[in-house]
């Protein structure tokens, strides 16, 4: 993946080494090596620009009402995005290692948020800002278009989750995330689960026994 | 919005006159100036860069297994978004003035399709493919950054299609259209309405029912 280099032990560049493959910040470069080859310089500036912290299971990161300024990148872990509507929290997502999360996104307005996001296990996150994000695309502008291929990767993920939401049923959405993301199935409780497939916590059950006893 | 000039009346640059308001031109410029203020070098750029097409009604833009090479940004008319699944059309997406269409998002890796865009409408589409867009930024290249907000921007209204429709019921999703798109209830058939409310036909006109009843 790392063009810069034929070796496979890459050199320690301006005292500059690879994280190791086991490292949360091995992650984040690998995430993006996906979209562009990065040079040395610009991993090194990359992770110097991680503002990593530790949040425990449990913790609320945004709520409802509260104006969303911050942006997080799951190096690990999983976060959840709820709604409460009338007293009862309606699951919308499940973020986990390498996934972006942007409130904050598009015009920059700074809107009150109408959802939560909570820690469903401790987790290890980069906490961005605005601020933040300007001054290193004012030190690393070239990786301005990187920011716009995970944008659009993120876009294109998106549509099609939408997508899929609609074209399926609820026993169809269960066995796509079978495929797809079989971890989230040992790692959220089932009432979330279930309420992130749009059916109640029983048509839930009962979809598991009908595909396990096939 | 214009911030470069005092007057309302723009002067002409270099051959340049701001497009009338009724121009499918003038639109593109509109909908671009709400993220970031242009210079009317760069607003001739982008109308230079436009390459004007008009489909009729029904004509289908993308196929299922074709493989999407060009993106498109609609200046009237409107192009449905549909999945063939066991012979049935399920739409899942109906984007209209304003709205920009990226099959071809993401990493750019060339796959096949899995849905039709279809126009709902005689349209007038600007059509872009990867090759113009990187011509286009070589020679803007401040304007990635627009590039940019704007798909952070569909990217949070994605976002918030996928989390209000797995929150709402199919009534609220209708009344939510009421409110957001009132437009598209007159536009698009019943049939393709109901199917990306998710519901029968005959259950989309028991809701209107209700709705006009109270």
């Amino acid at each position: 993946m790392y063009n810069d280099s034929p070796s496979t032990q890459l050199p320690s560049t301006s005292g500059f080494t690879m994280p190791h493959p086991d490292s949360v910040e091995y992650e984040i470069i690998h995430y993006l090596t996906q979209f562009k080859t990065l040079s040395l310089e610009e991993m090194k500036g990359i992770l110097d620009s991680l503002n990593l912290q530790t949040f425990k299971k449990g913790t609320v990161l945004l709520r409802e009402g509260q104006i969303a300024n911050l942006c997080y990148f799951i190096l690990k872990g999983c976060i959840r995005q709820y709604y409460l509507v009338d007293g009862v929290e309606k699951t919308t997502q499940f973020f986990t290692e390498g996934a972006p999360i942007t409130p904050y996104e598009g015009t920059h307005k700074r809107t009150a948020s109408r959802y939560y996001l909570a820690c469903v296990e401790d987790s290890v996150v980069s906490v961005g800002n605005p601020e933040r994000e300007a001054a290193f695309f004012e030190q690393f502008p070239h990786l301005k278009d990187l920011a716009r291929v995970v944008t659009e990767e993120e876009l294109g993920k998106s549509q099609e989750n939408l997508s899929s939401f609609i074209i399926h049923s609820p026993e169809e959405r269960y066995r796509n995330l079978l495929e797809t993301r079989p971890d989230l199935l040992d790692r959220v409780p089932q009432y979330q689960l279930a309420s992130y497939l749009g059916v109640t916590p029983e048509s839930l059950s009962r979809i598991r026994k009908r595909i396990t006893g096939k």
